[in-house]
């Protein structure tokens, strides 16, 4: 057994720590995917993701990363010339404008500040200006920037003027709630690597009934391909003698299986307030030692990761290291093209929501920074981040199975 | 936590029961991706594929099921137009030319009936009258036959007339040897959830550099998608600050660096000759049942895998419903195609090669067809098992960690 | 991680092979033994414990393996010059008599061959002439000899003459049924690493209140020691502010509290039907071989161990020993004194007893002593026991979680 | 499963939350205790137990918790009459005495209040005053009182005038240097649930071999029992013939095998370095929040927990459930007698001693005062015990498997 040196504490934009329930899950022994009660174990977990998404229609499970449900989801819905509306908050909505730009749709896009969130009202403006808008495309949780996007809001708007609404819910799922139903939305992407504390792997995708319309009417879509959502649909979901479109990940859903338990036994609404909590706890302290938070607006940020502009004069990347080296803390930097080295990102998803884990991801990032020349007040950070912690009689903690 | 009852001994075609070291490896604390134990981790494992698949060339691991790496390879090297000699002994043979035609390839087929093997002086003919063949398909291990295909000698064929070749060596990875290199082949996929005793949900692809080559020209070669090759090689495997394309599997990773670990404990050659032993144990079990062996030819037989024709009169898919919910041991049919029915599966890969659980399918088995009222001498098979598995001084046995 | 090469089956006299979910329990985090979870669960610990045993009264879990509660208990109840019987069947109750003669008891002694059980109607005759007897010690379960006494009809004869009975009844626990209060019991020890298929590490001890009165009253019970009943009634049990006499082994609790979920979730009757079926089947399996039950009359052969005469001319020893190298199956010698060479034994308590568990134990046993020499039926045997386990409709599996 | 909610953070006396390679280990399949590989496993644990001891001679692994090797330390070395040295310096050296004189001993007993150490001069004194002291009985770390005595200084003292000693160095084991040889001790008791990071449930002894001549020589000397060193030294250590003398707890010895291996891999000293700086951090802590620590004098304070005095006005019993129940984070009282309200402890054996756990113990400790009232700089602690670990260039982290 190779001897690697792994983090003791693990605060990213994800894959985050996983739940010990989660891994206990993985360590199940792996049964034929047919198996029965592997068969039983399946459905149970569709259910109960369909529970989370809000919705009472189908959800597929995709054997691979989120990405891989954007992308099917994306491919799926988007026809050559049709009009799509891309609201950009972050990378993550600039990427998918991308996407949308490369399957040839003719994309509107509405983009705010990457610290910011996008106006509902602009939303309706877009649809007053172009009513043959198809398809609108919005991230939730746009983790990069550790900032949210009203999709409470935007959902019935694009439902209104009748078009789809394909949503990046991935690091909202489990730790912010969504209602998929309610808020009209078609394709809804969410993974089991953030809130819910589960390894990554699969994503969990939602689909309304319109969406499946939307697949099936479009020739592009993918069909007989790890893209496809209709095979899914075909094979397994409407299937008299359902099969998997190829081979599941047996452990992984063993491991959100697991999760989803300890989720449920806490309950939804509980897992919300500590990441919350969390959150708060995380913003307090980043104020308090003298920092800026990168999205600076309470009401848009995010419930699972919180993002901090790298101060004047230091190299977030080099920070991060030596705070790994030194004191065995695993942060994030922005990841992803301009917000590489604009931020610090302490993730609180999943286990690292509990507890005082936060007060650990603020003292391994002040004391990283300090330790780069940086004056900051850690003292009184933790101090703010334990006052937030301390509000509530009694915090959720792990659930040990 | 649920009360599923899964199988107390699962011989399938895979997923098969992952090995205890594996599990234990699902079961280690998720890092993050960019975590440094990670990333040498990570490394590490590549390396170790690489020698699984006898290559001193690249080695991309996809975050998906087997048919992933089949998928992007397929769409990577198929142009339009280009003229594909597609090799069939069986049904995933089948589906690889079906691929190739919807990519738009002329496809030239050799069929053999699918319980025999490709005669690679059919190859030689193929090439003789189409010498503008730019690549082949074929199937190393043909998991729903349990046949064997000779790609040692195939993959030279090719080579020699210039043609690329790509392999679904899957279910022989690591339970027979392959020669990437040494055969003159250009991808190359293998995966975990079969002889290495691993859980499903990674896919192994070497690919040469003759076949990087072909996929950097190829304009219709996957890019910035799931399925893309090209986006390992360049943001992963060549790029001066690597990135994964997506976020990777961290648990599947670890789960199949500690079976890794035990490979090479063991030793490569000793896991082809465990796994041989169990296929001649019970080709021998069967033979001595009275039943019909699906392959007849010892020389092509699947070393991890053993079909038997269902006899007359019975229903293979009730017969394993039964004994599954009478002796707890969950067996295969042919699960594709027309094969479902044909046969039944006897798996031998990874922990299940080990020891006598080769006495446990043949018993299993046996009394399954008794119950259905075939006649079968289940003492004179699981003697014959018996037989084979004591002709060596020693038996590997699990290695536990 | 060594590399230390472990057998793939286990059927010995114990440590047995633990289930799947005692594996899963000893893996969780290891909390503080004043841990609110932790005593909530060493808590519900005891009280199913109770309902294993069939008593509403106390139970001590001690924090070693069952001999400690053994020595416990005969230290506690046994005073200089009290006349004790014992009842001798096999080796583990030749010990006890020692123990008792060592600690000063007159011990009046009934011994059988050690291949049958103790006559109820001897033990009547015994208190007829000594009425003075006040302690009687049994083995429900010699585990060396695979044989069962019948507690159930002793108990109430020792009770009506006024006599405490202290039982060895380690590896009947949850695998044989006990009722510890209908059956007038005094001191009944069991342990987890046999029927329960938990790991060895702690005592279950039923302590009647006629038991804790004698404790009480004995000088010599053992007090302010590992060995003592007593610090474990006053200091936990009955203490305002209970606190554990020591530290306790929180992994183990962990695994039996894992065990137990599984036990009451299949159901105890299960259990014992479950057990039965294994040992019938390798009885059935034994005899169709052609070897002789050292236990021959059905009626008392234990449900958890199947002890086999060893065949002239062979070694036990030396077969067990090939069995293992050869085949990967670790069985069991006769382990004690002159017990040791006459049998092998077939283990087949906790998950042993699951599926064809039974066939694999037989094919094994077989295989070895025919390569040993000896003119062995093995087909005839392998069967034998298939048949007695196509029986009932629906075998009880493994209960995964 | 139970859905228990156990602490995040577990700073305790111990048991101490173990280490990820521990719990591996306890996870691992539980083979016969007579299976080659396990045994070649158990003399492999005794080998590198014997290695953190420092001896070259026995070393007996016991199936319970320490006290079982005190105890049996302790009744084998005791005779009536016989006039032994006790030294006191909190409730473990306390109890030690009671034991002494319950076996009769004549005691001569040093006392130094309970947050001091032994004075060697005060032993020699002794000697001088009493040349036929034959036994000395120390603790080397004092866990309630977090404490250590210069046992290096003491053992050559007694060996020089012929006395055997016993040295309590359960919470000292693979934390804190020990020389078994080199400082002339006879039997030396440590233990896996504290600096090792393993489970409660086995106590690990040295024994001289002048410890062995005594433990023959007395008559007293527990034999045929569950606190027998000689059982082990006769049917073990020294038999033609090994065997257990009673059932081994497999689960535990691979759960103290894993720890051992990761314990070797970092290096005993990177241990030692680890805890000493975890300590340090702590009291430095403790200190800038203006809080007392219970032992004043750093060169005799305990590298494995540190114990801070109840400020006036609180109860600390009810400010640990408190601060468990609001946090998440479990923490230690005194435990024991007269200690157990007088301080705080935060534990920092194992794991707890990496990374920036004394940051968090000292946050909840902190915010658990303040939420009582009292008055205390949490900020300055975090910033004192941040200021420590971050002197070395490197922390030890984590080594996960």
């Amino acid at each position: 057994m190779s001897t690697d040196q792994g983090a003791t504490f693990t605060y990213t934009g994800g894959p985050v720590a996983v739940s010990e329930r989660a891994r206990q899950g993985l360590a199940r022994p792996v049964l034929f995917e047919y198996d029965p009660a592997h068969l039983r174990r399946f459905r149970d977990v569709e259910r109960r993701v369909a529970q989370v998404f809000g919705t009472s229609g189908d959800v597929v499970i995709m054997m691979g990363e989120a990405i891989l449900g954007l992308e099917g989801g994306a491919k799926g819905l988007t026809r050559p010339g049709m009009k799509a509306l891309n609201l950009v908050s972050g990378i993550f909505g600039k990427w998918f404008g991308d996407w949308l730009r490369d399957l040839g749709a003719e994309v509107i896009e509405i983009e705010v500040p990457w610290n910011e969130a996008i106006d509902p009202a602009s939303v309706e403006r877009a649809f007053a200006e172009h009513p043959d808008i198809a398809l609108v495309g919005v991230v939730h949780s746009e983790t990069p920037s550790g900032s949210l996007n009203p999709v409470a809001e935007i959902g019935p708007i694009a439902r209104r003027h009748g078009a789809l609404t394909i949503v990046d819910a991935v690091s909202a799922f489990a730790g912010t709630p969504i209602e998929h139903d309610a808020w009209g939305l078609d394709i809804t992407v969410g993974g089991p690597q953030k809130c819910l504390g589960a390894a990554p792997g699969l994503t969990f995708v939602a689909v309304s009934d319109r969406a499946w319309e939307a697949l099936r009417a479009n020739p592009a879509a993918p069909r007989g391909s790890y893209l496809s959502l209709l095979d899914w649909k075909d094979r397994w979901i409407d299937a008299d003698q359902p099969r998997f479109p190829h081979t599941t990940s047996v452990a992984e859903v063993n491991g959100v299986d697991a999760a989803l338990e300890e989720l449920f036994e806490t309950g939804l609404d509980a897992s919300y307030a500590r990441h919350r909590r969390a959150a708060d706890a995380c913003r307090a302290g980043v104020r308090a030692m003298g920092l800026r938070l990168w999205v600076e607006d309470d009401s848009i940020a995010s419930h699972c990761i919180t993002a901090i502009a790298t101060p004047e004069g230091v190299s977030n990347l080099k920070v991060i290291d030596e705070i790994r080296a030194r004191y065995g803390v695993m942060l994030s930097d922005g990841e992803h093209g301009p917000m590489t080295e604009a931020v610090f990102r302490l993730g609180h998803a999943g286990p690292a929501a509990m507890s005082l884990h936060p007060v650990v991801a603020l003292a391994a990032l002040g004391k990283g920074l300090r330790d780069a020349g940086v004056s900051v007040d850690i003292g009184a950070g933790v101090e703010a981040a334990l006052e937030v912690l301390g509000r509530q009689d009694r915090v959720e903690v792990a659930v040990h199975a």
